[in-house]
Order: C-alpha cells, then structure tokens, then sequence
C-alpha cells in the first residue's frame, strides 16, 4: 500500500495508550495508571494530553485483563461522552502493541504512547504527529544530562554524551507501515517501536522531547509528577 | 611515591567539596549551594553526610570567588567547632579541583564531591572509600533507566543500555595518584575526575552508586530534592 505525500496531510491521527503495566515495582495494589495524583489518575492526565493536541483522535486503550474495573469508574466520571476503543494487553509490550494495532486503519497517524507518561507536552506530541505525517515516523529524544561510561568485560570508558539520546513516547508512524513492521516475528532487539520499525524501514526520524516527559514507575515518580503537575 | 596496601588500611580519609558553581541555571541570585531546602543549605546537607560517614575527614572545601559571604553564616551556624581548609575555585571545574587538591597530602585517601549532590548515600560513600582504598580508585555508577540511542550523521542506533552507566561523585582516589593525574594538561576529554585519573593509571573501579544521588541543577531538582530529604 502507497500513500503519497498529499493523502498524509489529510490523515486522522490516533494514539494507541498502552497501559498494560501491572505496576509490580510501586509496591501497590492499584496499578500506577490508576493512581491518583492532584485530584486524577494519571491516565486521566494522560489521555487529555492527547484530547488537546486534537479533540477528534481516535483513541485505542489497550488494557490488562482485569484492569476493565479500574477504567469504568474513570471513563464514567472523566470521559463520559467520549469512545474509547479497547483493546487487550497481551503477555509482553509487543504482543500489547499488536493487539491495539489491529484496532487501527491503515489510512492514518499512529502515536503509540505509554500510559504512565502524563507529563508530555502538547507541543511534543505536535512535533511528533507533523514529522510522522511528513517522514512516516517520529519518536521523541532529549539529551543525556548525566556522566554516562560504557562497561566492559574487562574496562569501562567515557562515552561523549553529545552522541546520546534518551527516548521517550509517544512514538508516532504512518500506520500502515507500523502495523507492517508488527507483523516481523519478535525478536529480543524489539524494546520500543521504533526498533521495530527501524527493522522494516531502516531508520526513524527523531525529534525533540519535552525533559517533563517521564515515566513513572517507582512511588517516587509519583511525588516528582505532583510537583511538575502543580 | 610508593605506598603499598598494609599504609593505604592505615590512610587519612579527605574529600574535597567543590562548589565554585555560580547557579545560571538556577535564575537565582544565590547560588544553588547555598539555597535553603528544607532548613539547610544544600551544602550543609551535603556536609553533614561526609562527617556522618568520618566525623574525622580532613575536608577541602573549594569556594566561588566572592562566596565566602555566602560560607561564613553557614559555618557560624552549624559547623562552629569544625575544622574547614578553604581553597579558591577557578575558572574551570578542572582548575577548582586542581586547587583543591594542593591542600591534600599525598598520603591520604581523598574524594572529589560536588556540593550539590547532597543525597549521596553513606553506604555510597563508604563503598567509595574502602574501594579506593584497595585498588586506587573508586566511583559510583548506577543503571541507565531510559531508552537510549546513539545519534550520528546519518542515523540513529538503540544502545543495549545494559552496558551503559551513570556516573556521579563521590570519585575518590589515593591522593599521591590524583595529584599526579593532575599535573597533566589539561584536555577537552577531562570531563571528570575519572577521565583524568584514568588518562594516567589507564581505568578506574566502577562501585554501585545510588539513585536519589542526583545534581541539583535546575529549579525543579529544588523541589524533588525537598522530597526526598522529607
């Protein structure tokens, strides 16, 4: 399937919100999606993200089995008039972001976007809707503040930070294309979508983050996201 | 200068602290180091963990031209009774330490710490200590948690973050090799004391950092650090 440049303007964008996450490491029996922070779960805070950048996106959630009773109560009190498409998370990220791409048409923008990370700015999830539209993909990077070594078996040795990015979400592709990657077999590389984008077409096209952007996922992150949040 | 193992069990602990910082980052007239968080200046803050970790250490402290005004009621106030051998930052972080390191004699044990750290550990410091006690060398590293990629001119790369670490301080050294590292020019690859150490004895020894050791930098880190001190 060849989508030329002028069908990409006209395209409607989605975001697959992939909260499949049991939140084993917030030592918690609510997983962290559902936590709530300044008065709405970060999910909440998450999906209006996504509801300002464009009140008319297509919104697949894909949720864990059993997590349905921890939605209900959100999309009642928060999204009533709202559809949201389900899907169900699978045993891994991957098999998570298979299923809500089976949810998605081939003619569209596809952001897939971790749940736990309500502190993307609208102007990112802009940078990185235009590029996609433009370039088929787009992830968002920052720089790396810290000292970073690379360790070996014997040694270790400074590595020039300038040539390092951090990666976050969402990452955003021409739909048809993401949903072709996704169907190469998993393999251990596989840690976000653009490496398996990457795979099926060689590269993917950066663009810059927002640093705000963080996942949360110790109880710390929670304290750290009431601050940003206020 | 020679000192074999059965000297180094018996060597002085030192750290020299540096904090010739003037807080750009921070749109702040007072220096970061010097702002209250939770009741201390961060600097206290990070004082008090190297006498809770010696109340002996032999302590450099290594001031900003014109921070003396910003020292004096400190020390008034919590340090009265305490020994402080002060040293004049320079222009660069290299030069700050280079002076610090004139007050040190070559038979001790000496860490180079940044003030603005104040969230080291006391284990961290110890793991630090004994290390560089055995093998001449120790600095605390800690995981990589983000997704990284290795950006050049053409393309972008993921990194197997699993080989990749953070660096902090403290970079504690046995003082006659410091010293001497730091009679070398100095080069744009000297980005921290490791790099200089190692430029000369060829590697330093990688010991397990800790997470909330972060820099105090920008306006938020003020607020995260008000968190995890409480």
């Amino acid at each position: 399937m060849i989508i030329d440049f002028e069908v990409m303007q006209i395209l409607q964008n989605a975001v697959i919100i992939v909260s499949g996450g049991s939140g084993s490491r917030m030592q918690s029996e609510v997983p962290k999606q559902y936590m709530d922070v300044n008065g709405k779960a970060i999910l909440v805070w998450t999906v209006e993200k996504f509801l300002a950048f464009d009140p008319q996106i297509f919104i697949v959630l894909v949720l864990a089995d059993g997590h349905q009773d921890f939605w209900n109560p959100i999309k009642n009190r928060f999204f009533r008039e709202r559809e949201f498409i389900m899907a169900r998370g699978g045993e891994s990220r991957f098999d998570s972001v298979k299923s809500g791409l089976e949810m998605i048409k081939d003619d569209c923008i596809v952001g897939i976007h971790d749940a736990v990370r309500p502190m993307v700015s609208i102007e990112t999830i802009k940078r990185c809707y235009d590029s996609a539209r433009e370039f088929g993909s787009a992830i968002p990077v920052i720089d790396v503040e810290d000292t970073i070594r690379s360790v070996g078996a014997q040694n270790s040795n400074q590595v020039n930070r300038e040539n390092l990015k951090r990666v976050q979400t969402p990452q955003v592709f021409a739909a048809h294309q993401i949903k072709e990657a996704y169907r190469q077999s998993y393999t251990i590389e596989f840690t976000d979508d653009a490496t398996v984008y990457e795979r099926k077409f060689n590269s993917v096209k950066l663009v810059e983050g927002n640093p705000e952007n963080i996942k949360i996922t110790k109880p710390v992150d929670l304290k750290i996201l009431s601050i940003l949040l206020s």
